[in-house]
Formats: C-alpha cells, structure tokens, sequence
C-alpha cells in the first residue's frame, strides 16, 4: 500500500504496546514524523532515547495539533481527559486510533468527545507480553496475531482501511468485529484468565514466609505459569476490569459454577467426569496448535 | 559419585518422566541394564525404538526381578496393584523409588506392601512439559529444576543417598520434606492452577461454537497459557486430584475466597483494591524469575 503515510502521527501515551507501533511505523517507514506524549518524563526521554519520538511533549493537544493519525495508547481510566483536551486540537480529517483491550466504551464515551470531520477507528492489536514501558515494545510483538477493529457507525471506510494496513504491516491479520461482541469475547480469553491469575498468585501471596519462599521454589510445576501473566501492568487491568464489568462477571460466574462441580467432583471422588473433562480440554490446545496461536 | 551404579534398573511405567529419567539414566551410565514394563504395547515398543530399555514385558512382578532399582512412574491409581505385583519379586537389598505428584499415599498405602530389606524412597522430581508418552521425554527436562524426596520413618540412608545422587547427576537441586508437607505444597503450586486451567479451558469448551472459534483465535491474550497446562495427561490429574483432596480442596476454599473479593471489587467499581492486589502480585513474579524458575 504505497499511499500508507502520514506526515505526522501522535502517540498519546508510549508504554509496552504503544512504544511496539512506533517501532513498527519507524520500521515501515510510515510516518514523517513521530510527536510522543507521556504524563511520565522518564517514558519522554526513553522514547527519545530508543529512537521511537522525534519529539515528546506532556501536553496532548500539542501533540495532536496538525497530526494526520493519533494513537491512544494510554489506560483506559484517561481516555475522557484526552477525548477532552485533545478535541479542540484535531485537525479536520485526522484519523484517530486506539489499541485499548475494552471497545464498547470507546463508542460509548470517547466518540461523543470528538469533533466533526474526524475520523475514529477503535481497534485491538490482540498481542504483547506482560512487561511494561516504552523500552519493553518491539515491532515483532505484533507478528502472526490478531488485530480487532470495531468500526463505528457510520464511520469512515478509508480511515478504517489504512488503520488495518498498518496493523497488516506488522504481519497481523485484521478481523472486524461489533465492539460488544469483541467485550465478551475479550473477557473469556483475556480477562477473566487474567483475574483468576492474579488472584492464584495473590492467594500465594498471602501465606506465611515459609510456605511462599517454598511457593516460589517449586513454581514450576504450574503456578509459575500464573505468575508471568499476573506480572502484567496493574492500572490497565484495573481499568480493564472497571470497564467490562458486565462481561467479566458474566464469565466468571460460568467459570465458578463450573469450579463448584470440579470442587465437588474431587470431594466426592468422581473419578470418571474428572477424567472425561480434563480429555475435552486437549482438543482445544491441539485447535490453538493449529490456529499457530500456541 | 563413582559408585553411583545399578546393575539391573527397572521401570514401570515408560510415559514422560519414565522416559525422560531413563534417558538421563543412560546418558550418565548408571545403568548396566533398563528393563521396562508399561500396559501399553505401543509404548513398550517405543521405548526399545528409542534404546531407552533393553528389555520390555508387560509383567510388573518379572521386570523387577533381581532389579537393583525400580522406579514406578505410572499414574497414582496403580500403585496399589504394582505394589501387590512386586513385592514376592523384589529383590533383598533392592531400592524402589516413585516420581509421582502425591507423596502421603506412598507411604501409607504403598509402603506396607513391600517386603523387609526393601528400601522405599518416594520421590518427586518437579519437571516435565505438558506432553505425555515415552517419545515426549528428554534428560534435560531436570536441569535446574527441584526434586523433593519425601523420605519414610527409619528409611535407609544410603539409599536416600543413591537416589538423591540419580537427581542431582540430572543438575537437579534435592530438597528433603515430610509428605504432608510436600503435598500441601505442592496443592498450592502444581494441583490448584491446574484444576484452575482445566476449568477455565471446560468453561470455553461449553461455549457455543462460533464463540469458541473466535477463543482459539485470539488465545494469545492470556487464554493460551492456560490451555498448555491443560494439555496435560487427563489420567495422571485425575489420579493426583482423587490423592490429594483434602490439601486441594482446602487451597480451593482460600482460592474461591480471593475471587469473590475480586468479584466484589468489580461489582462495586472498587478499583483503588484491584489495582494494590495487582501490584503485589508481581513481587513474586519478581522473586521467581530471581530463584531462575522462570
């Protein structure tokens, strides 16, 4: 796609997936120029430092002024404040983006902020590891993942086109989807094995010295596995959670109902429906293999 | 250790770490002989395919006979049998040695079944992938990992020795425990996450079919680490959960506490407590990648 370029794009927040974009349109050579804006000066100055910014800048509506494509890559808990001091700033035409891992909200709350003649893409990259900060993000994290749009009524087709290009560059695959759906598919496959890996290492956490330096030990056999994605950033998932309530309780409650038979079927030795559960489970390791998301 | 040799080892059971001890077993020349006994004729075959055994028979009672060590590494549910099969067989002297995941049942239900002047060493090497059968073993699935011997009361100390010498030939670290310990434990950090992964792999495999194509798609999320626990040998887990109830269930208990609290802080748009328990959890991340089990 020859025409994919925009002469100045604006990264409102430069964490672990947004420093990751960067890299990739540096990479691609997709932009003239990168304006980074982080409330954190030591996150300016690494993006300075990596590279990744031309220039940085605390102040949101300068980072828009005059840009062709802002990406919000902030936690979810600031999208309001941006939505509010970036709006005045926009220029007619520019494209704006997000990679935030809740969408409804985005239609819901952030939309309505932004002026006329600019265009909303709300999307998704589903990818990244549980470590966080600019010095964190590599181009490649985005290779042979998914990238959810969900586009907004009415929205823009050529805006929602180049924002599946440069995700395209990165080698994703783009897949459209109504933001509730992507809400209530998120909270089975990422939300709610994010709360429970949190509450098994905090559970973990609580016991006393002895038994958690043990804890730790012998991690292998399992809980270490739990640990790594409980390392993620606490105020985005916060934010996650706060902002798909619904969808997350949802889930969670099928979740405790099937952990109440598990409970019971351990309590009351059955055997066989343990067995013949733990045999459904391999099927859909051996589809994720497969789809070569393992 | 220069007299760290078996002139005659037999195994019962040739699955993972069946396999994987009896490659480490070669590679370090502690073996005069291998001669292994599994129910399965596949894999009996694949074990004299891949030279692991130089003998195979499906008769327990004729593959420990004159066997100066045995190493029983079948689920839990056949130590029972393979304890009345063996026991006229054994020889005087003879060390018999388990990998299992439960170590309180070794002693009060497999112990009794064995002769005098045999020496019972129960053991538990904290190791493997989620793969099952002879072919998925490697030596060097031990190295840097932890072993826990669980030693019985007025055990023989040379014994404990030699197996604890095998272990550590394979650049395992050899930690010492009471069995109730060890389970409790290991109930913590192997048997609740789990139980946990295959509830929440059970709870996707109930969704209606679309959805579920759309789970495997976007697994990278954080789903995808669950199902890989998940994958493992529905048998063995079905064994450990029966053998371990009262440690599994009452870790669950705590467990079911923690996210109704989560729950609730959801519910009620608490996130000033979601984010604090997030933020301890990743200390022990921290520590873990520390003690080099990451």
């Amino acid at each position: 796609m020859s025409d994919l370029f925009f002469e100045r794009v604006a990264f409102i927040g430069i964490g672990h997936i947004g420093s990751s974009l960067a890299r990739l349109i540096r990479r691609e050579k997709l932009a003239g120029k990168i304006i980074v804006c982080d409330r954190s000066s030591d996150a300016r100055a690494k993006a300075l430092e990596l590279g990744i910014a031309d220039e940085v800048t605390d102040d949101a509506a300068i980072a828009v002024t005059d840009a062709d494509l802002v990406v919000i890559a902030t936690p979810l808990s600031q999208y309001q404040a941006i939505g509010t001091a970036i709006a005045p700033a926009l220029k007619k035409g520019a494209i704006v983006t997000d990679v935030g891992s809740v969408k409804e909200l985005v239609v819901r709350e952030f939309l309505p902020l932004l002026p006329e003649g600019v265009h909303l893409v709300p999307g998704h990259p589903v990818a990244g590891t549980e470590n966080s900060g600019p010095e964190s993000g590599f181009a490649e994290v985005f290779k042979n993942r998914w990238c959810i749009l969900t586009p907004v009524p009415l929205g823009n087709e050529e805006a929602l086109e180049k924002i599946a290009a440069i995700w395209r560059s990165g080698e994703m695959q783009v897949e459209m989807m109504d933001a509730a759906h992507h809400d209530r598919v998120l909270a089975i496959t990422s939300h709610v094995p994010h709360l429970i890996a949190y509450t098994i290492v905090g559970t973990a956490t609580d016991l006393e010295e002895t038994l958690k330096s043990e804890v730790i030990k012998f991690s292998a056999s399992g809980f270490r596995d739990f640990t790594r994605i409980a390392a993620s950033d606490p105020v985005m998932w916060r934010d996650i959670f706060l902002n798909n309530r619904e969808a997350v309780l949802e889930v969670l409650q099928r979740l405790n109902e099937d952990l109440t038979a598990m409970q019971r079927a351990i309590r009351w030795g059955e055997g066989d429906k343990l067995q013949d559960r733990f045999a459904k489970t391999r099927a859909i390791r051996r589809s994720i293999v497969e789809a070569k998301q393992a």
